[in-house]
């Protein structure tokens, strides 16, 4: 039985933020205008709204500037490229957001596409996931980033440690896969038609669940000592009939088996606007280096 | 004891031509012009002069249009270019090559990103590399596209098989975990830092060795009938003092443990030009759909 430390990602979080504050003051000093992150919300779905809110109000907090741009449902396609066109050759916006999903009417790769790579901080560009790829820099999707993050202040190096990845999508698992490997883990990327979950998930140092199914990882799929972060975040409905949010792994049973775990919430999901707020001030920054 | 099949690349890489000649011939019928492959070689060093006189000797039997620019040792990256964005803009030329290496006066990668991506047939530019990675249509590296046939015609459906790929390079290892994965493999990318490799390799029921180091792999390594890709061309000088080329994979060791396995010469090595006539093609018939 090993004592299981709880990754703390709401406290990690605040600290980054706190960083952040720093960095933007000293950005704002240096180039009389503070960075700048636009986002683009079409329709008011309440889920996105609240989410976008949140986002602006996290901006702010940190120093930097915050312009929200929403647009009925009933928006055209050629009226967000044209939107995007703007932000794209506005020098106070040094990040551009689409909050996805877009409405059925909109093509979410033509927009997604029309964003100026360089302010592109969700990092789901392909010429970012080219960048990524290759090695060079990138502006890397927000949680994945903040995964690999809460990864490194645990254990320093990962070099040379067993990475399993549970999950392929664009926009979480292979991307977290891409960082794993740039950090010298042997990584394994495992997905539905995995034969043997359970003894692909056993060989991880490093255990990266990203599926969406509600606690699937059981904790006898866990390597003793192992390091799980937790992407999922799905909504259950509990005995006494109230709802609530578990994650990819059954969190009670990875007791006394992981080293540590992210909870769900309060894991990996308060880095996500955070990583955000950094890619939008790394992006300021190379902007500003030309 | 298993009885180990030697995948002749060869032979495959011959009736993939002889089938691509046909498929061209269909192509100039409906086009009124054959594809055509643009070879860009600066300098004269002899292996790299060898390469591009064969690439354009096969370009040519099977029917498509060769275009050699072969520019002096001292031609400045501007030249370069300038001529690059000549045959971007010409449309009889589908597909680019610039051969590599550079000299060292030229930036390799300005050069690689100044390729339209549309007739990068190599695959090396960042946005093919993301278009691989996020799973849309792109062009991909020929030596990577050249295992996978290989694989694919020897298994038929990878779905679910288990590749570790050892090497992370960005012209073979990488686009080839990419492609596995594609195929539904659970896939291990394994190189230099990891720490148990015969382990990882153990595991494999597709081993692709792409290293570099002569014999790196050892019979004991390879899993009970597995089919290994040895992409490694190594020089080696023999007891006799003669040199000869050796694959990555301990070939003799290999036998009557594989289930398949490539040799050195003659597997994959024979597949890298003719998937890039193949590149070749769809590069025209993409460009041709607009
Ligand atoms: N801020 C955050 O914390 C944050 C951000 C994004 C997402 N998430 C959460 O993370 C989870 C994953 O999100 P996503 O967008 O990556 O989801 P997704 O696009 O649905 O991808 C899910 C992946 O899991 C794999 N999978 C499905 N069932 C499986 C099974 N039984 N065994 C093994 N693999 C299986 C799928 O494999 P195939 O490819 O073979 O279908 C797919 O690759 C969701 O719960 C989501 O809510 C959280
Ligand atoms: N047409 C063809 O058949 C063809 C085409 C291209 C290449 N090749 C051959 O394929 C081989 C690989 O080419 P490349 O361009 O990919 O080479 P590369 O760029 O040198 O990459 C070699 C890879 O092998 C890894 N590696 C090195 N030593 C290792 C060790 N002891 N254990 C585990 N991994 C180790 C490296 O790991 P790190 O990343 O950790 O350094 C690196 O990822 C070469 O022999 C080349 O000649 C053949």
């Amino acid at each position: 039985m090993v004592e299981t430390a709880i990754i703390d990602g709401k406290a990690f979080a605040e600290g980054l933020r706190a960083r952040l504050k720093g960095e933007v003051a000293a950005y704002t000093a240096a180039h009389g205008t503070p960075p700048g992150l636009a986002v683009v919300l079409v329709g008011s779905d309440p889920a996105s709204s609240v989410y976008v809110r949140n986002k602006a109000k996290q901006t702010v907090e940190v120093g930097m500037a915050s312009f929200e741009h929403l647009l009925p449902e009933s928006a055209r396609e050629d009226e967000v490229l044209a939107l995007l066109a703007d932000l794209n050759a506005d020098p106070a916006v040094n990040g551009i957001l689409v909050q996805l999903p877009l409405p059925a009417h909109i093509d979410t790769q033509k927009v997604l596409a029309a964003i100026d790579p360089t302010k592109d901080v969700d990092g789901f560009h392909v010429v970012n996931a080219g960048r990524l790829a290759v090695g060079l820099d990138a502006l890397v999707p927000c949680t994945p980033l903040g995964c690999v993050m809460l990864l490194k202040d645990r254990l320093g190096s990962l070099a040379g440690l067993k990475a399993v990845v549970v999950g392929r999508s664009n926009i979480v698992g292979k991307p977290i896969a891409q960082l794993l490997l740039r950090e010298d883990c042997t990584v394994t990327i495992a997905h539905s038609r995995t034969k043997d979950l359970p003894a692909e998930c056993r060989q991880a140092d490093i255990l990266i669940a990203a599926v969406g199914r509600p606690e699937m990882i059981r904790g006898d799929w866990i390597k003793p000592g192992a390091s799980v972060i937790d992407v999922g975040i799905n909504r259950v409905s509990g005995a006494d009939g109230k709802s609530r949010l578990v994650g990819d792994v059954a969190f009670a049973e990875a007791q006394g088996i992981a080293g540590a775990i992210t909870p769900v919430p309060g894991g990996v999901g308060p880095m996500t606007i955070a990583c955000l707020l950094q890619n939008t001030l790394t992006a300021a920054t190379r902007q500003a280096e030309g």
